[in-house]
């Protein structure tokens, strides 16, 4: 299956998902892990649509996402690197651009390693909160813990 | 905002879908009356998008759909027509292919006016029925009173 650039931009602006999880990572200094990920899922009858995401993208796992749904999911930073290239070149058409926007920086924020600090991390998790489907009191939870050491 | 074919293509294989419905109609001779419909439904904040939709298929009427969703409906046979040509240029990738060609062959039906006759409309009816949103038990039922008469 040969996707365009321009469809998979449609697809994505359907079906695509730029998130950001924070989780607890006491091996971290600052204890917490930022988790920047790009998802797609579909139902498994679709599942070779998400095979030829994977090779547009040269990148991801195809996995089981939920019952009979699967996922396309992207983590790897140099690899979340390429996907935020590629969708500053082709521009998402709904308001999918505005948290793409906010990914966009969070991603290139990790790449500078500034979740490294307190300050790069609250910075980080500020953004991450304003997103669509941020856990926003878990993101106020973090901050206040974060802004009080 | 500018959208191309394959944009399109993407976000219905994503947002798109190809109803037909079935309703009594006693003033249709044969007593039933089938309405194929394409349908996008977005969130209210992506309304600029179903508008976009509406210019670039030129036909169709932007509507409420439930609550804070919106739709794009294109009803018209003629309008419907042309969405038939342009999916056929451009595929879908998606398994919502198989249910396009079933909704294509529909809608030339009626274009071709099948579903005046009891024959043809038994026809549209057992197509419909095999579609991905179909109301399978109504289209039985249906089909168990036409082929009675």
């Amino acid at each position: 299956m040969d996707l365009s650039p321009d469809w998979v931009v449609g697809f994505t602006d359907g079906e695509g998902c730029f998130y950001v999880g924070i989780n607890k990572h006491p091996e971290m200094k600052v204890g917490y892990q930022v988790l920047p990920e790009f998802r797609i899922v579909q139902h498994e009858k679709d599942i070779q649509v998400l095979y030829a995401l994977k090779i547009f993208f040269q990148s991801g796992v195809v996995r089981k996402n939920h019952e009979d749904r699967f996922e396309l999911r992207i983590r790897k930073l140099e690899c979340l690197l390429n996907v935020v290239t590629f969708f500053e070149r082709h521009s998402l058409k709904t308001k999918k651009n505005v948290d793409f926007k906010k990914f966009a920086r969070i991603v290139r924020w990790i790449n500078e390693q500034k979740h490294l600090t307190t300050d790069g991390l609250i910075e980080i998790i500020k953004t991450a909160s304003e997103m669509n489907r941020a856990d926003k009191p878990k993101a106020a939870m973090i901050l206040k813990i974060l802004t009080q050491t």
